[in-house]
Parts: C-alpha cells; sequence; structure tokens
C-alpha cells in the first residue's frame, strides 16, 4: 500500500513553525507494511491544496493530512478534500450537537464559524478529536483513502492512537510487520556496518543502520503471515547482533538512556546523583525527562567554574593538582555528587565546552567518572568530540548514562 | 520570485530524521522577498527525484535542494538535475584536485567513489562546503535557478551564509527587505493581538504575530527601493508597538533569553547562580547555550529531593514551615544560590513536574524568585503552565531568565 503525507499551513512555509507530523507518522507506517512515497507542505491555498489532492488521489492508495481543519477562513482542507473528490460538503446535526457541547463543557457558546466543523462529504466519516475541537475526516473511495488530522501535536497522536491505528491494521490484514530496534553506543557507524555487514540488502527480514544522537541504531524489520513466524525470522539476525556487539548495546526499541538507566536502578531499589561542568544542566536535564526520575535522582550540581566545584565538595587539592579538565576532577565530582546526596551512584562529568580552550584543551575534551557507594575507585571515561556545543552535550551525557546503564547490572551495592 | 524546496533522502520518508532544513530556509525567504510555494520531501529514487525537478522547474522560479549529495549510490540529487535539465554531468579536474586534498589534510587517500562528487553540469557552479566534503551546485538557466546543499545542517547552513544567501539578494535587487522582531512574555496570543489590532492586515509594512515557546513574538516586514525608506515603514509600528508594551518585551531580532540575559549581565559586570527543582536542568543547560556563559555564569544545582535543598543552603525550617512547592522555598533557593558562589543574582525555580501531584498541587504549580546581592527581598513569581512535561520545564525556564531580564536594569548593586 503507497501513501503519501500532505502537511498543511501557509505558517510552515514561512518558517514559523517546523512539521513534526509528517516524521511522526512516517515512522509509524514501516511497521504497518505503508510505503510512504511522497511528503509535501502546502499552504492554505484552496486551488493549490486541491491539486496536492487530486495528484495524491492518482499516485497513492492513501493520503494521511495534518492541518487546515480549524474553525476559520485559513482552514481549507475539508473544502480542499471535498473539490478534489467532486463532492458536497453537509453539515451533520449530530456532530454540531458534539461542538455545541464541547463549548457548553466548558461554559461558553459556540462561535458560529466552528459549523463549518461539522460538515462531511458522502464518502467520509468522522474521527473523534479527544483533545480539541476540530473532528478528523476519514474519507473512503473506489479503495482509496484520504485520512485528514488536525495539526497540533497533541490531538493528532491522539487521533491517531485511538482510531487510526487500528483501523489501518484491519485494512492491511494480510501480513504481520514486526520490529525491533538495537541502540549502541561507542562504535562508530562504518564499524557496526562492517562486523554485520552480512545482514544488510536482504528485503525480508530488512536490516537498517541509523546513526542516532545517542548512537549507532540497527533496526530489524520482518514481515509474514503471523507475529510467530515474522520473530522467527527476526530472531537469528537479533541474537548475531548481540553476540558480536553486547558491550555496545545500551538498549532496545523506544528505550532512551535515561529510561533505560531509571528502569534498571528502580529495578535494584537504586539511586543517581550528578554534576557536571562541561555539559551544562544537559545531563540533569535529560535524566528528569523520564517521568518516573524523582523515584531515582536526587539531584545534581551544575559547576560552572573551580569555585563551585569547591562549593559543591570537590577537593581543592584535586583542582590545582590536575586542573579543572582531568580524569582525576572527574572523578572527585562523581565522587563528591554520591556522597553529598548519599545516593548509590554518581556520575561527574569535566572538560571544554568551548569556544575557547581551557587549560590548554581544545573544545570537545572530555572526562566522565562513575562513582559508586561501595567505595571503590571510580570508573572512567575520557572521550574527546568534535568541538560543536551540542553535540559536546549531547555525546557527554548519553556516554555517561549509556555507561552507567552497563555499570548497573555488574556492581554489588 | 517563486520558490519550492525537495528535502532529499529516503530516511526522511522512514521517519528516521525529523526535516528542519525546509522550515530553516522557508525562514529566510520572506525577509528577501522570496514567496514559498511548495516544500516536498522525495526518497533516493532517481526517477521520482527527477519527476519533481522537472515539476518545480515548470513552476517555480528557484528550487533548493537539501540531501543526496554524498558519495554513494544512494545520493541522486546530481544525478536527478541532470536528467531533469537533459544534461550529462562531467568530471571537473579542479574540484577533483580540491577533494583529493580534503582527504590528504585527514591523513587519508580519497575512496575512488568520491569521484562523483567533483562532477558538473554546464549550466552549474559548484558551491563551497567548508564543513564536509560534498560542494554544493548552483544551476542557471533560462532565469530559473536549482541550488543543491547537503543534508546535514552543519554543512548547509554555512554554505547559505557564505555564498547562497549574498548571490540571493544580488539576484532580487529590485527591493530591500527589512524585519524587526520583537519578542514578548507575560500576555496571551489574543491580548497582544488586540492591543495593536490596528496594525494587523496591512500588506507593507506586514505585522505577524507568532505564538512561540518563549512567548508571543510580532515581526515587522517592510519592503521598498532602499533599506532607509524600508526602516521608515517599520519605525512607527515599533514605536507604537514599544509604547503599549514595553513592560513584557524581553528581546529583538534573533535574540533568546539567554543571549539577551547575558548581554545585560556582561554590560553591567554582574554574575548568576541558579537552584531548580522542577525545571530539572532545564534553566542551566539553556543558560549554557550561550558561547559566553562561562564569563557570566557561576553554576547551579538541580535540587531533585528536599534533603538536596538543604544539602544546597535552603533553610530546613522553610521547607518544613512552607513546603516545597512555595514561594518562600523559591526566594530561600534562590537566595542560597546567590550566597553559595557570591552571584550577584540568583534564581530559585521550584514547583510540581508530574506527573503526580506534590503536597497536593498539581502539575504545572511554579514558583520562582530572583534574589539579589544586595540583600533586599527576592522578587516573586507564581506560574501556572499546562501539566506537560516540557511546557512545565520551558516555561518556568522562559520566565525565569525574561524576568531577571527585566531586573537587570532596574537594580541597583
Amino acid at each position: 500500500m503507497n501513501a503519501e503525507i500532505i502537511s498543511i499551513g501557509t505558517e510552515l512555509l514561512m518558517g514559523e513553525l517546523t512539521d513534526t507530523n509528517a516524521s511522526w507518522i512516517a515512522g509509524r507506517l514501516p511497521a504497518l507494511g505503508i510505503q510512504l512515497q511522497w511528503v509535501s507542505i502546502v499552504g492554505d491555498d484552496l486551488p493549490k491544496l486541491t491539486e496536492a489532492f487530486r495528484k495524491g488521489w492518482e499516485r497513492s492508495d492513501i493520503i494521511f493530512t495534518t492541518g487546515g481543519l480549524g474553525p476559520t477562513q485559513d482552514d481549507l482542507t475539508r473544502e480542499a478534500v471535498a473539490a478534489a473528490l467532486g463532492e458536497a460538503p453537509v453539515v451533520q446535526e449530530a456532530e454540531l450537537e458534539n461542538l455545541r457541547q464541547w463549548f457548553r463543557n466548558r461554559g461558553q457558546d459556540m462561535p458560529a464559524h466552528n459549523v463549518k466543523q461539522a460538515h462531511l462529504i458522502p464518502s467520509a466519516e468522522f474521527i473523534t478529536n479527544r483533545n480539541g475541537t476540530a473532528p478528523g475526516w476519514w474519507a473512503e473511495r473506489d479503495g482509496r483513502h484520504i485520512v485528514c488530522m488536525p495539526g497540533p501535536p497533541g490531538e493528532n497522536r491522539a487521533m491517531w492512537q485511538d482510531a487510526i491505528d487500528s483501523r489501518l491494521k484491519d485494512l492491511i490484514d494480510t501480513e504481520v510487520t514486526i520490529t525491533r530496534n538495537i541502540k549502541t553506543l561507542g562504535l562508530g557507524e562504518a564499524s557496526v556496518d562492517e562486523i554485520i555487514s552480512e545482514f544488510f540488502g536482504l528485503e525480508n527480514p530488512y536490516l537498517g543502520i541509523y546513526s542516532k544522537a545517542d548512537g549507532i541504531h540497527l533496526r530489524i524489520i520482518a514481515r509474514a503471515n503471523d507475529e510467530a513466524t515474522a520473530r522467527g525470522m527476526i530472531a537469528p539476525v537479533e541474537s548475531a547482533i548481540h553476540e558480536r556487539l553486547a558491550p555496545y548495546i545500551w538498549g532496545y526499541d523506544d528505550e532512551t538512556p535515561e529510561l533505560s538507566v531509571g528502569a534498571a536502578l528502580v529495578a535494584r531499589g537504586l539511586t543517581l546523583a550528578t554534576m557536571e561542568s562541561v555539559s551544562g544542566g544537559f545531563l540533569a536535564n535529560t535524566i528528569t525527562e523520564a517521568p518516573d526520575s524523582s523515584r531515582w535522582y536526587r539531584g545534581g550540581s551544575v559547576a560552572y567554574t573551580p569555585d563551585a566545584m569547591i562549593a559543591a565538595g570537590v577537593d581543592a587539592g584535586v583542582l590545582e593538582t590536575h586542573g579543572v579538565v582531568s580524569q582525576p576532577t572527574a572523578n572527585a565530582m562523581a565522587r563528591a555528587a554520591q556522597c553529598a546526596t548519599a545516593a548509590d551512584f554518581g556520575i561527574g562529568v569535566t572538560g571544554v565546552l568551548g569556544p575557547d580552550e581551557l587549560e590548554g584543551h581544545r573544545p570537545g575534551t572530555i572526562h566522565i567518572a562513575i562513582a559508586t557507594a561501595n567505595g571503590g575507585p571510580a570508573r572512567e571515561f575520557p572521550l574527546r568530540t568534535p568541538p560543536r556545543r551540542l553535540v559536546i552535550k549531547r555525546r557527554s551525557c548519553n556516554t555517561a548514562l549509556t555507561e552507567l546503564r552497563k555499570l548497573i547490572a555488574e556492581v554489588a551495592l
């Protein structure tokens, strides 16, 4: 089944907003066995939109759209679909009453222009929107489909989960597609590619390799008539990857470094604290992205000067002897963070963020340490990254978390 | 001049990567007086790409592309442009030598497949790439243009600044376009809209209103035959906006809250420290996005438990009497941060990040305080946001920084 996505809105063409809906939808299609062929962005312009729908109706089995379902004059998705299919929209009393109720629940009268959102063409059905007033449209004719969703991510993602995903699965019931993501850190793309080269180039199971901010990801996709067969096709590839890359694997599927660390800590009832200079709060901010982080994260400090490091418990002698940009300082930071909050693990991250050199070291020079409550020596992870701010912050954060993830299982506490 | 953008790469269609290049380019075109009509994403597929270029060549004066300029078999942008224009690519010896030198500088031999990057069609010129091996292409024929850039943002943005922006300005030399962005925080979009309503709806100068993570932005765009005239058209609108919205304005043009705060602190030789709970490191991480932050940021702590707050200098009595989620605690955090590092300003941010309630307060309840070295009472900024993690972090960070920005000028230190 061939698909295309049309993202609708003049604000996207003005660069005022980055379209994240298309890539979100795109990421869901391979596992459904749907091949995405085109993505376009079209402004709030009826002739252009209608042309885009006509073209899409010719070349694609299914068109997904986001945006243009609001109540204003600029919201033209419904009008364009109707024009492209040559059908006339008619107001639907039941939906009109739903809309009125939505406003009544908020103590308001429905503005007159919202009536527009209760219109439907004969080929289409509404898709319920639990997070807003704009219902979606699902048009179907001659085995082709147009699925219209609102622009706000909170609305279209909820709609996808509530109604669209399951209906797509029913449409494509001949095959099951199973995917498995394996996430590594510590080897470059070329090295990973070489180590498992014989699995690339197959159609089914398909193996993809992706270079991401948190390392090299491998994605195995298998299609079969039933789930057990698909899983059976994935298993040998996965176990070969595991055999050859085990020391570098830190997570699977939707895991992020912080979710993976959090789950491992919670499973053992352990806690974490941090002290960072070079990553400037990126590490703490990433950790607190995990919704349950208050269960296992004690807190941290962003020590941006030697005095702030000393105030946070780093021995002034270590700083004097070895300098701020050194492995002994990272070790002392990790230990100070762990001690100050009586956490089970302490992470210390120091280095040079730039733009200037520090103590003769160039931006991107990083030292990471992990200290444990058992009092043993800190684990040391020196690192070198390109001298770009975001890369330095991200790479030091991801290395610290993925190395901690591997340590948690090993350490006796 | 009508433009379209084609973003190239199968990874974009697989949802493995979000296309941020198109919106970046789109954001630069209005000020150049170029009207963007279409954006498409096309995979690494020669017939589809060639079709996209043929269509674009028909309907647009200028086509911008990103991606598909690498050395591999999947990189097909050059081939598709050549096919669409009916021209044959020929290897250019000078460029081939540049490529060889690029590898030699890195102590490597040029891999054979990189020869591809030294090919050119008669209508095109190379665009120098200072951050990678792939040179861009600028094809021009019959007054139409195709500008091909590499996919990595670090490469295409540098190319834009080095060569593309100035050539576009030369192309469109009949008019000058001047833009002025004014950034506010503290009023909703509807209120700002109402206060300056009479300026909307004009064509020239055009006034746009945009709801952003750091508040409501206003953008004035004026076109004229010379810069002085364009500036003269902007001035009365800007001064009217300033008159009516001054207490809410925190920055102009490309300023971010952290750059704006940094510039104001550096101008007065002052420094800052932070203590945050609810924002979980987002504040420190945002501050350290400013390249010169080590000049004015002393550091901070992410206190994720009451014990961590006490360890960082917050009075246990305040926590006991008022609770973690309270204005007095935010004040004590601000004061403790300021004292611990002898900074001129201390920011304290506490509240509920969720997903659970804390002390009976719902996620999104926030208290911000700013303490100053002159020992006066902390300034208090209570805040309520929707209960979503990123919104809570962002809004508390932006409020803290923009309120600090306004304070810096006022306070005697």
